[in-house]
C-alpha cells in the first residue's frame, strides 16, 4: 500500500491550476497548500496549536539542521519528529541538500556525497544519498525528499548538465536506500534555468518512479520571469496524478504563479523570517511595521484580515513591540503572516473549485496595483 | 465612591495569612495574588489570553519604561494601557521610583524630584511625584503607586531616615496631585531594614490615607531573614481592611512568607526572567533546562504540574529549543513558570480558606527538603 494517496479533484478550465487532496499517515492535506518551515523542530515563534489556528495542514522540517542539532538519532529515540515537537499533522523533511550547498566554501561535493562543516562548530560531516534517507527515516516525516545538488545561479550549461545527471543518480540511490514503507519519497527536478535539462531531469526521475515530484533550484537569484518560465515549462512533464511541489518558493505572487501553472505544494521562510524583521503582508501590499507612520495608527495590520492579531492589536502597538525588541512582536507578526499565506491558499482552492482561478489571479494583482 | 473595594474574607486562625477579594474598575482579584510583570506593555513572551490561561488576574506595568517608550501620552491617545496592550483585566503601575533609582550614576535625587538619563539614548528627564502621577493617569492603570525613593542596601541610618521622610512628603504630594477618581493610589512604606523607621513610615502614610499600602525597598541585596523580619514587623502597622502589597518579591518561598505574615499582593520578574534563562520552577526544586541530564529526558518539567507545557512537551524538547535559541523556548518556559507561581497562589488561597495555611507552608518546605 502506498504511504500517501493523491486525488486530483479538479483542474481549472481556464488554466493549469489544480485542486487536490493528499492523504498522508498523519492526515489529509488540501492542495494547493503552503507549508510553514519548522527548521529546528519548531516553526519559529509558533505553537503547533497556533499553526492549526492559522490554517497550517502540513509543515516542513530541515534535515540538515536537525541532523546537526539535536541529532536525528535523539529525535528517533524521543518518538520521531512529530512526537518530539508536539505536531501530530503531516510533516515533510527536505533532504539536507539545499542547506548543505548553501554552506558554500564549507562543503565539497563528490559523486559519493558531500563533505561539509557544521555551521555551529565547524566539525566535519558527510552526507550521501543513503545517509540523507537514513536521517529522514529517523526523523519520520510523512514525506521525505531525495538528496540532490542545488546548482548555483548562474551556472555553465556543462556544470548544470553534470550536476543534474548526478542528482538523477543520487535519486536512484535514495529510492534504493529507502526502507520505511510509511513515508513517501519525492524526486527533485533540477537543471537550473535550462528548459531542456529540466525536461530531461523530469523524464529520468519519472522513469525511476517517485511518490511525488518537486522543482528544486529555483529562487536562487534568478529573475522572477525565469522562475515562472521554468514552472510553466516543467509542469507538463510531471505526472497529473501525483503531487507537484516547488521548493523554497516564495513570495505570495510566486505561489499564485506556481498554482496557475499546476503546482500543488510550496514552502518558504519568507512569511516567518520577514515577520521577525517587521515586514507584514496585507491584501494590498507589504508594510514595514517599524515605520514612523504607524506610531499612532490605531488600525489593524490589514483591515481585510480576520486573524487574531488584526482583531486585537493596532499597528501602533505592534510597532512599539517591534522597536522594544519584544518576543511578542515576533509572535504576533509571524501569526499574521502565516495566516495571510494560508488564507491565500484557502482562497485559491475555492477559486479553483469554482473554476475561476484566472480571475482570482487577476484580482490578486489588481488589488496590489491599486494600492 | 472609592475606585477599589477590598473585602477581607477571612484570616487563617494559625497565622496572619489573609484571604481577600479586591474589586477594581477592570474586574475582581482574589488575594493573595501574584502579579506578572509587563514592563513594556507586554508580559514578555505571553499573550493576554495566555496570561488568563495560567491564572493571572492582575498584571503590572512599569511607568519608567512606558514613559521612555512609547511614551505615556501616546498610550493615552491609543486608549490607555489596557486597550493598547489588549489586556482588559486589572493593571497596577509602579511609580517609576524603583526603576529610576536603579539607574545609579545616571540619576540625581532632590526634594523636588529626580533628574535622570534614559537607559535607551542618554537623554535627560525629570520625574517628580506630580509628574509620576500624571504619567500613571495617562497610562490609566486601576492601581497606581506613590513616587518614592528606594534607598540602597546597606545604608546609613541617617540617610534612611531622611529618605523615608522625603518619601512621606512625596506621598502627600502624590495624593494631592491625583485627579482621576477611577484609580486607586497606594502608599509605599520605606525605611530600609530599620524597623522603627518602617513603623514611622507606615504610621505617617496612614495619616495621609491611601487606598492600599505597599512595602518598598525589599529584595535589594539583604538576607532573606531580614526581608522576612521587615514583613513580619510591618504588617501589623498596616490597616486590616485594605490591601497590603510587597513590591518586587520574589522567589516562591518569599511569597509564602509574605502571605504567612499577612500580605496580599506580590510582583516580581523572577518567573518570567528566569524562564528566558532556562530556569524552571517545579513543585520540589528548580531546574536549569540547559543541563545535559535532560538531553533525552522524555518526562515533563514537573510531573505534578498540569499546565499546557507539562502536558505536551518533554524536557528533552525544551532543552533543544533553549540551546537552539528558539523563541518557543522563552514562550513555553515563561508559560510554565507563571503557571507555577499562579497555581501556588491559588493553592495558598484554598489553604487559607480551609484554615490550614501553616500546614500548607510546612508542606511547601517539606517537598523541597526531600527533593
Amino acid at each position: 500500500m502506498p504511504s500517501i494517496d493523491f486525488k486530483l479533484i479538479k483542474q481549472d478550465s481556464g488554466c493549469s491550476a489544480r485542486l487536490g487532496s493528499l492523504t498522508t499517515p498523519h492526515g489529509r492535506i488540501d492542495t494547493p497548500i503552503f507549508m510553514p518551515v519548522g527548521t529546528q523542530a519548531t516553526v519559529k515563534a509558533m505553537t503547533p496549536e497556533e499553526l492549526r489556528e492559522v490554517g497550517s495542514q502540513i509543515i516542513l522540517g530541515n534535515t540538515y539542521h536537525l541532523y546537526i542539532r539535536p541529532g536525528h538519532e535523539l529525535v528517533r529515540r524521543m518518538g520521531g519528529l512529530h512526537a518530539f515537537m508536539h505536531w501530530d499533522g503531516p510533516i515533510l523533511t527536505d533532504s539536507g541538500g539545499f542547506q548543505v550547498f548553501s554552506l558554500g566554501e564549507m562543503r565539497k561535493i563528490k559523486e559519493d556525497g558531500v563533505t561539509f562543516q557544521s555551521h555551529l562548530d565547524g566539525s566535519y560531516h558527510f552526507i550521501s544519498p543513503e545517509i540523507s534517507i537514513a536521517i529522514q527515516e529517523a526523523l519520520g516525516a510523512d514525506i521525505i525528499m531525495c538528496f540532490d545538488e542545488c546548482p548555483p545561479y548562474p551556472a555553465e550549461h556543462d556544470y548544470l548538465r553534470r550536476s543534474m545527471e548526478m542528482t538523477t543518480r543520487w535519486a536512484r540511490r535514495c529510492k534504493e536506500a529507502k526502507k520505511r514503507d510509511d513515508q513517501a519519497l519525492f524526486g527533485i527536478v533540477q537543471g537550473g534555468m535550462d528548459l531542456e535539462l529540466r525536461r530531461q531531469s523530469a523524464s529520468e526521475l519519472r522513469e525511476i518512479g517517485f511518490d511525488g515530484y518537486a522543482l528544486g533550484g529555483l529562487s536562487v537569484g534568478e529573475e522572477k520571469e525565469r522562475m515562472y518560465e521554468v514552472m510553466e515549462f516543467a509542469a507538463p512533464f510531471l505526472p497529473d496524478d501525483q503531487p507537484r511541489y516547488v521548493m523554497g518558493i516564495g513570495a505570495p505572487e510566486d505561489l499564485i504563479e506556481g498554482i496557475y501553472h499546476g503546482f500543488d505544494m510550496f514552502d518558504c521562510v519568507m512569511p516567518t523570517r520577514n515577520a521577525r524583521n517587521g515586514m507584514l503582508f496585507t491584501s494590498t501590499s507589504r508594510i514595514n511595521i517599524k515605520g514612523a507612520a504607524y506610531a499612532e495608527d490605531s488600525g489593524p495590520i490589514d483591515p481585510e484580515c480576520g486573524c487574531y492579531v488584526c482583531r486585537n492589536y493596532s499597528r501602533a502597538y505592534l510597532r512599539h513591540l517591534f522597536r522594544a525588541g519584544e518576543i511578542l512582536a515576533s509572535r504576533l507578526n509571524t501569526y499574521h503572516n502565516l495566516y495571510y499565506y494560508l488564507s491565500l491558499m484557502a482562497q485559491a482552492r475555492v477559486a479553483i473549485a469554482e473554476d475561476r482561478f484566472p480571475e482570482f489571479r487577476r484580482e490578486f494583482y489588481g488589488k496590489r496595483n491599486v494600492a
